[in-house]
């Protein structure tokens, strides 16, 4: 194509390699690895990260892309104008960050993370409190080092890392009618006087037929096993590492199997959309790369809500539970899994809660980080601003900090302006959902027998084929015709639950 | 103690750290990756081998270590002494080859021993014997940039890199006697009329529970858990990733228990080797590290045959069997269990072969190989060569390559005077197992007791904690008051192998 564009692919393969074996470290220390190993695994990180790194920003890379940009015939091609953009769009993002920043904030995280584990077992907000304040100072001076748009506030800078082409107050826009709609709903079902209960599912079951369970729905839903794999992990999580290599973990308990298949539904959403990315040819290239976090966690919600709460994979995938763990769930009929996987109940735990309250964990975290970053609300004050808003959207009593601000990760990692995308996702699955639903009009008969995969074709060829090459809201209107709005979040909601809890559905 | 010895110590640890994410990509890659991530999996390790090559002949390297060698005041530490020696030795060893035959070596590698992969399913000699060519070709060429001791060949230069100080003619003088000595034995107890069997042990038992077994009998004898994991992989390895951090593998099918302890036993020999050796403080550094595969095999010989294969263990762990497997092995007693694992018979299989005839094993791979280096012995007329030396040393037909001169990987991964070091292994085992008894005067006792500390702290203070320190040579002399000979091998096979095949000791 171009001598210049095949080098320029050659030094972000080798980068992005760097980075694949640093997210194998990763996966192994959660999986794998023996305890004693951590510090060494620390040590190994910092130097794979920083090598990365260096890769990313070198100065050769930029002198390659800038001559790509200047061919005019190299950029004729959509493809490679989309991929140079946003190789454009990181190179500059990388160069921004000074490297004395880089290796802070890749401490100061490793650090708090253990801080702030410390702290959340011994319900002590005040040993968080100095890393939370630390934080704070590193992401707004990151946030300042990338820039605010116009207009904007720093908050932008930070959420623009993990969903480009996205503001703050686009979120509020879509958040506020969100939440005015939620809340009455959450309300009705939460007072209904018929409840339903997972009670039936709460049966014990050995953790080892729990894993093999797991596997073979993965099988079956259409995640290649011979590309990627299950194991167990204390927090579930899934990792793209490379072509032909997507791993994913689950969680299990010995009485809550439902938990695990839900949960493995929504990893292997997430890998799902890494085995689609053209990785085996572009690796390292943003057009074999997720659009974003959000339309990442889209395909989670999509496999986990849209396809794992529905009453036709309740249909197919009961039978197949009852004939692998046999005597326990014999008694078990379709409605009562269809009812045990959409209980709603407001609780304290964000990653505990439903599909319906899940969003105003979110909301709250949102306001709450956004108001720290502008010193409108000191890391001291935290907990009673945090305890208040519970008791506002959830009606709850927050008992300690283990409960209440302490219980997420994200914060003690730096990771300030991610909460969002967990709310985005889910309205961009929503959105999804109601157009694969027009274009394959029998999917639910699909799923109930146990078919996934004209589902999955749309999701591959709509979606994941296209890596970062449009922004995401230009793919999802292209993809469903509208801009991003809670309409089909809403109707999701209000047409399933409703029904489950005996309640007649709002007159529109 | 020296500005350039710590940074020289950091520079190193650095290298090592990228060998060991290297080393991780390997373990991974046997026991975990998915199928279809081979191809990026090779692109990573070839990255990585490349970048810790780099770090590991860096001119920096080279004028620290200078400057260290200057330092009289910092040299006359004897350890910091020893361990600038190994520095040396390292460095100007990897500084004479150049970059590309390092290349083309690796490269080499990889496809000979998928080729070698093909050839020996298929039988087909002619399809490997040019790889094998540029194998001897490249070895060649390496050895020739190594160069060759004073009065030495080809072979010595390939040896020393396996292990150090050691040269051909060194070995010969010892490989001689022991032939000479082992060949009449093996022929005496193979006619014996009293043959030993392994049947009663050749019961189905769940692989799931051989790998818990294994795993708690690996807790049993020292290997820290915590530091490190067993697995299963076709072929067991083990592999000292870093500090805190070793795995080893074994192998199981479902009748053959024994196998798989024995296979278990000798792999975490290695790995309490290098859970032994100091890392935690000097990761990197010649001091921690294994001193060669000779003194590594006979860490694992010594685990595998003195303590796994006597009546001792065997009286404690057949209990632990029953216990653990119930009625399949409710029948058998001690003297079962202490026949079935010391049955000799000449095989044509080395890695299935017995304690005894394993050396002729080795030592015909040892004649052929270094006859090849020479050219006194052509490619194209090994297996002639081969199938006639197993006829003479064993007295079996060899009915095709893949059971003869293809079964080995060793060849196709260039690898040419590594198996000498598995004979110098048992050689080693077996006199520092004389030195142990001697030193530990109720060992038997206690090993029959389940109680393996004692031996495991004599490994550590005068083995494991050495690292480089001595040379092979000067540790056994150290350790055992002797250089080392055929002596204490032969004694111990007599000692053990007549009784149980009902035979007189030879008079002395």
């Amino acid at each position: 194509m171009s001598v210049a564009y095949d080098d320029l692919a050659k030094l972000l393969r080798e980068a992005q390699t760097l980075t694949s074996v640093t997210e194998l470290l990763g996966w192994d220390q959660e999986t794998m690895m023996p305890r004693k190993a951590a510090a060494f695994r620390a040590e190994e990180r910092a130097l794979l990260s920083t090598l990365a790194h260096e890769r990313a920003t070198h100065p050769r890379l930029g002198e390659l892309l800038a001559a790509c940009e200047a061919d005019q015939a190299l950029r004729a091609d959509p493809q490679v104008a989309a991929n140079l953009r946003e190789i454009r769009r990181d190179y500059d993002r990388a160069r921004k960050l000074p490297l004395d920043l880089v290796a802070e904030m890749s401490e100061t995280s490793s650090l708090a993370m253990e801080a702030w584990k410390v702290a959340r077992g011994q319900n002590d907000f005040k040993q968080f409190q100095p890393w939370l304040e630390k934080q704070l100072r590193l992401n707004r001076r990151k946030a300042e080092c990338w820039g605010t748009p116009a207009g904007g506030e720093l908050y932008d800078a930070l959420l623009d890392d993990f969903e480009p082409n996205t503001t703050t107050v686009e979120l509020e826009a879509i958040f506020r009618p969100l939440r005015e709609a939620l809340t009455p709903l959450i309300l009705t079902l939460t007072s209904a006087a018929h409840q339903p209960t997972d009670a039936p599912f709460r049966v014990a079951l050995p953790l080892d037929q729990q894993l093999a369970f797991n596997r073979s729905l993965l099988e079956q839903i259409g995640f290649d096993v011979r590309a990627g794999r299950l194991d167990t992990s204390a927090h579930p999580f899934s990792v793209g590492l490379g072509p032909g290599d997507t791993r994913i973990t689950t969680r299990f308990r010995d009485d809550a199997l439902l938990d695990a298949v839900g949960s493995s539904l929504h990893e292997a959403g997430h890998g799902l959309y890494e085995q689609g990315l053209p990785k085996q040819r572009l690796h390292g290239q943003p057009l074999a790369e997720p659009l974003g976090l959000a339309i990442h966690e889209s395909q989670s919600r999509l496999w986990e809500n849209h396809v794992g709460r529905s009453r036709a994979f309740c249909r197919w995938v009961l039978p197949e539970m009852q004939r692998f763990f046999g005597a326990p769930l014999e008694a078990a009929g379709t409605d009562d899994l269809y009812e045990a996987v959409n209980t709603v109940r407001a609780g304290l735990i964000r990653v505990e809660s439903d599909e319906a309250t899940y969003h105003l964990h979110i909301m709250l975290r949102f306001d709450l980080e956004r108001a720290m970053l502008r010193d409108d609300l000191r890391a001291a004050d935290l907990p009673a601003a945090w305890n208040e808003r519970v008791k506002q959207d959830l009606g709850l009593e927050v008992p300690d900090d283990t409960r209440g601000c302490l219980q997420d990760i994200h914060w003690s990692m730096g990771a300030i302006g991610y909460f969002p995308t967990y709310t985005l996702g889910s309205l961009y699955a929503a959105q999804m959902w109601e157009a694969v639903a027009q274009s394959v009009p029998d999917l639910s008969e699909q799923i109930a027998r146990g078919e996934f995969a004209a589902l999955l074709g749309w999701l591959r060829t709509n979606i994941h084929a296209h890596g970062r090459r449009y922004p995401a809201v230009e793919l999802c209107r292209r993809v469903t015709g509208r801009p991003l709005d809670h309409g089909p979040l809403m109707r999701h909601l209000e047409h399933k639950l409703r029904p489950i809890y005996h309640i007649a559905e709002a007159s529109k």
